[in-house]
């Protein structure tokens, strides 16, 4: 089985952009109207497709990552639509059991503890059958006006995170500093930011159990490993990984095979995690191979080194791992 | 021959710290007072012993990134502090000369447009000697309040660097952001961010001389190079090699083999200059080598797939092209 972690509704039918369109307005955007038909049509055409084309099997599914905007209006603005994208997910989820699992936006809001999102963090999972949430480390959209992930300031989301056993990927929105493209900057320089702030602090030695995916092949980190290692060396820290690789994960987006091969080399096994981000950042074709640049299981299969229970782990046993109530659903 | 094209006087004398506290402070720091046999010291117990060791010929060397701090107080600040920063890398290169080659700071400050720094670059190279600059996209330190470099806020800049053919490594000091550790994130990001900045405009078609180093073996950028590309590609730009690598150079600041390999595979060779940042962000031994972190040297020569003319390249022959004034003065 294979198992992508990491998608996202980028597809959702144009309903739920013109809702957020008067949201964001001040309009009343009254009921969302979107039928079980335009949602089927949306991932037939896109995911549920390319699902069948690369032979993958099923995707973590969340809300869009740059529409998420926590930086737009107030905490009661995010938390509305916070609220109508994570049932968008949900209505994918119980349309397409055996194809997605629904992962939640949070209602951050810049300045607000994020402890006002454990509300809808218990509705999506306790309720809904969530298995996962995404945090953003810079509600701000790439002002980064937050205290590091390492600070108290976010422990009693961790501690909820850690009591519903639900891991985090780390992912941030759109960015309106316009010295840093979303896609191509805001996003990789935030996966390597968060990882940063993790060798800093001691995060898991208060929440051994919390566990924290690092999207985008973990940004610049494994490229630059023995840089994070030394680091961490010089500020008398321990090997990143004893003391890191417990709890944090890297997930495959990285669209070329030598990227790949990198990651597969320095980071353990257990700590990668298959993912594509289809329909995503980057969706053309390759013209150095005539393959999508985002199929990376094109890469994963090609890349030298790995044995079939390598690639099982990074498919799906790792997957289970770290997303339990993922692992028990299907194990059940 | 060997050179580095990157390092920091990391090591100056204890008055200069003292000269800058008195600054920061408002005081009248007076005027400076290191002796000649000061300077070799902190140079023969360090980055020449280390050359030596090591076996390499001469480092391009400039002030500390991190103490250039452009963000602390204003332009007349930044002038004062860097004509100071200035002067010791070039009292520096005339005791080595053989050893060091200058390059300079430049007085950045928040918010004022960089044609303040053309006078102190001028004094640099017209009566110093010195072969290129350092650019700090970010002279916020850390708030990243500039515009992308390929904003027309530069451009007199950019025109002035053109005129006296001098490159800049675009490299950001330290952050007084606590999202971002300063050689951990804040380095890292700003690599990546300039690239992004770099394929998002038209600045070389604008500048077709104009020649930008990205340290640090490129931020993120050589990971995710697929990522780029198909940006690129999705974006409607020229592919990268033809459009951006005639102008925009990698350093080899990458500390640990598998890196400098990816490197060397996604980058072409014409592209990549040798660099190891002595003594800088990583000072230890890598415990799973044995040999310190920051030996580049010794991942490029056991790097498989290089020719001797290849290794020429990026110890020496890319350099003297793409610092002009380095290679016109070794010719002479």
């Amino acid at each position: 089985m294979i198992i992508d972690c990491h998608g996202h509704y980028t597809t959702a039918p144009a309903a739920l952009w013109a809702w957020r369109k008067k949201q964001v307005a001040g309009q009343d955007p009254g009921p969302l109207r979107i039928s079980d038909d335009e949602i089927r049509e949306t991932l037939e055409k896109n995911q549920l497709r390319i699902q069948r084309e690369r032979g993958t099997d099923l995707t973590f599914f969340s809300p869009r990552a740059g529409s998420m905007e926590h930086h737009v209006g107030d905490a009661r603005v995010s938390e509305a639509w916070s609220r109508q994208c994570n049932d968008m997910i949900h209505r994918v989820c119980s349309l397409y059991p055996s194809n997605f699992a629904p992962v939640c936006q949070l209602p951050q809001s810049p300045g607000v503890p994020p402890e006002n999102c454990i509300p809808e963090l218990e509705r999506c999972v306790k309720q809904l059958g969530f298995i996962g949430c995404n945090l953003n480390p810079d509600p701000s959209g790439g002002w980064w006006r937050s205290p590091p992930l390492g600070d108290r300031f976010w422990y009693p989301l961790y501690e909820k995170l850690v009591e519903l056993e639900v891991p985090a990927m780390v992912h941030v929105s759109s960015s309106c500093n316009p010295a840093f493209h979303f896609t191509g900057a805001h996003y990789i320089n935030a996966d390597t930011t968060a990882f940063m702030q993790l060798i800093q602090c001691d995060l898991f030695k208060d929440f051994p159990t919390l566990k924290f995916v690092i999207p985008h092949g973990g940004g610049a980190v494994p490229y630059h490993w023995g840089r994070y290692r030394g680091l961490a060396q010089d500020m008398g820290r321990p090997p990143l990984k004893e003391y890191l690789l417990q709890n944090v994960f890297f997930d495959t987006c990285v669209y070329h095979l030598p990227g790949i091969e990198l990651l597969l080399k320095v980071i353990p096994v257990e700590n990668i995690l298959f993912a594509s981000e289809i329909v995503g950042a980057v969706r053309g074709v390759d013209p150095e191979t005539g393959h999508y640049y985002d199929d990376t299981r094109r890469y994963i299969d090609a890349a030298g080194g790995l044995t079939a229970a390598d690639r099982e782990k990074i498919y799906s046993g790792n997957l289970r791992r770290v997303y339990p109530r993922f692992g028990a659903r299907r194990a059940g």
